[in-house]
């Protein structure tokens, strides 16, 4: 059972794998994985996963129904083989010595977003980057069952760059048992704007943003593609719903397909403009306990790794963007980018 | 001038470049550096640099003093090149529509650790080291007077996954008009345990580590290097003063020469456990204009880059550590370090 355990000053949680830990040898130098090989994430290869707990099996007009752990779906989601926390058990919060920790219980669970190995969410079709989305819609609206998850993190590591460790496009989701910081930062940020000005700051972002432009990199009927005022990293990215919306998995379902549009349209750029880059991409939204909230609204944040986080941000929490956002989102607007996507920016 | 703005949500401050803004075929793929070649860093291409600012010649009896930027010198300090934040100006801090931002002031420097282009703070002489330390103080109490800077952050960057751009040993100097989010977190949270419990929570952790004995890498008269109870990261590793101390500047003589010491050692252990590992340090102390506090207690961070940080830890900052910090101890603990450095651990 892995290990939840509280940074003693900051208050940060964190999760130690004590059941399969890593020595000094197994941290492998960069460079080192083999391309090719073996893919449990593959047709034919579905019983090297866990069993599947949902899966897209288009089944034309008459088909049989195909098994479960078999080949012929479009989206698989299995648990992790490797999870970073346990499903069973309760929370058992306790003190060692003047420290604190719990239980690491949580779900971990991988969207396997295509059959397809060496597609990207930048390549497939409009119709099947939006089943990966249901996908995640699916299992939040499952897993928020159980009243033990406070938050659920649906998040992305594409390349080695990354973090990723398999190629095979995929997903991940981690139901934890804690509200996380960073969340309760961007949370208590807006309810401070909330309460300040009475009106949601996203909103506020979406529309000053719409009317000055220089920062859009697209836009469609429902979603907002921009590069952040103050973002982190160089061509940071986020999008968000033009309308206030606090929950990811309460959306109606043409949002579904617009944020679709919208992903892949980001990703297409992205991959033109910057060489199909490593990234990371994270869905920002409510606690699944309390999702309605007036003050919050649901993004999805868009990270290229093309910068090493250093010693000053460690430090600090303080990043040096090399890159301002006004000109990211030029290049990322101007790029050509395949019609099926293709959304005309206000600027 | 570089500028300062203010993300609107959690209020956190980035330095985002607007002189040399990069491009997106700026940023290098990773391993295309060259080895070998120029070095600005080496004796005898002094003037490749911005003059210096300190520097440490050690003069025999009887020779001549030797003049400014030419070799000769055992630490050298030099403004950065190519500078994150300008030195001139006054903060001027301005809304942009609903946004905030200031003009980017503050001092960035370059600690050339050694002339030795292939030495490292592991193999340098103790002597050498602490005259780095030295460095870092006398930086410090210069830039304090100026009466803009609320921070100054020493880090180092050592490998070119850590961050490093230049292979020569080095670290650096940030001065902030501002005190940095993450600075304030922690001393914010000490505040509360102060209030609490009427004690420094680095002291308690001290005892409390020091009686306990799993998680001591080594000790010397001043100085407990352990490895913290929720590290973020594999390997992550703290220098704390034994005695409550709260700015690193404050310290007396021989706390830098025992300081030097267990720095060597330290990086001697990981360079042995962890094959020549990129990592950053950091020196957490207290804000320089109100440098004495009964609740902060300043310390060195260590964190060797052997994992990605990835989708999970940007979108929660809640990490996921795969090497028990008990287990990193004793590795770290039961390494072979030349016998300059050795201390003996108390378990």
């Amino acid at each position: 059972m892995p290990e939840l355990r509280k940074d003693p000053i900051v208050g940060r949680w964190v999760i130690i794998s004590t059941d399969r830990a890593k020595r000094p040898t197994d941290f492998a130098r960069e460079g080192v994985k083999p391309k090719g090989g073996f893919c449990p994430f593959c047709y034919g290869n579905e019983s090297k996963t866990p069993p599947e707990i949902l899966a897209f099996r288009p089944s034309p007009n008459g088909a049989q129904p195909v098994a479960k752990d078999s080949p012929g779906w479009t989206v698989r989601v299995v648990p992790n083989k490797f999870p970073a926390l346990g499903i069973e058990g309760s929370l058992n919060r306790q003190a060692e010595g003047m420290f604190d920790k719990m239980n690491g219980i949580g779900a971990h669970e991988v969207i396997i977003e295509t059959p397809d190995h060496n597609a990207t969410l930048a390549t497939m079709a409009v119709k099947r980057v939006e089943d990966v989305l249901w996908a995640f819609r699916d299992r939040i609206l499952d897993l928020r069952q159980d009243k033990r998850f406070k938050y659920i993190l649906i998040f992305k590591n594409h390349g080695e760059a990354a973090g990723a460790s398999l190629e095979h496009p995929h997903s991940q989701l981690i139901a934890l048992p804690i509200l996380p910081r960073r969340v309760v930062e961007e949370f208590e940020g807006a309810k401070q704007y909330f309460l300040y000005k009475e009106r949601c700051v996203f909103c506020d972002i979406v529309h000053q943003e719409i009317d000055n432009g220089v920062r859009v990199v697209a836009e469609n009927e429902h979603f907002l593609t921009l590069a952040p005022y103050a973002p982190r990293f160089p061509f940071e990215t986020w999008i968000l719903p033009k309308r206030h919306e606090s929950a990811f998995e309460h959306s109606s379902s043409q949002m579904y397909a617009a944020l679709a549009r919208s992903l892949k349209d980001l990703l297409s750029r992205a991959e033109r403009v910057l060489d199909n880059p490593a990234y990371n991409l994270v869905i920002h939204t409510s606690p699944v306990q309390d999702p309605q909230q007036d003050h919050y609204h649901w993004h999805m944040e868009f990270m290229p790794k093309l910068t090493k986080t250093a010693g000053f941000e460690w430090g600090t929490g303080f990043y040096i963007n090399p890159t301002p956002p006004e000109e990211a989102a030029r290049f990322l607007r101007e790029a050509v980018v395949p019609a099926e996507t293709s959304q005309t920016a206000t600027v």
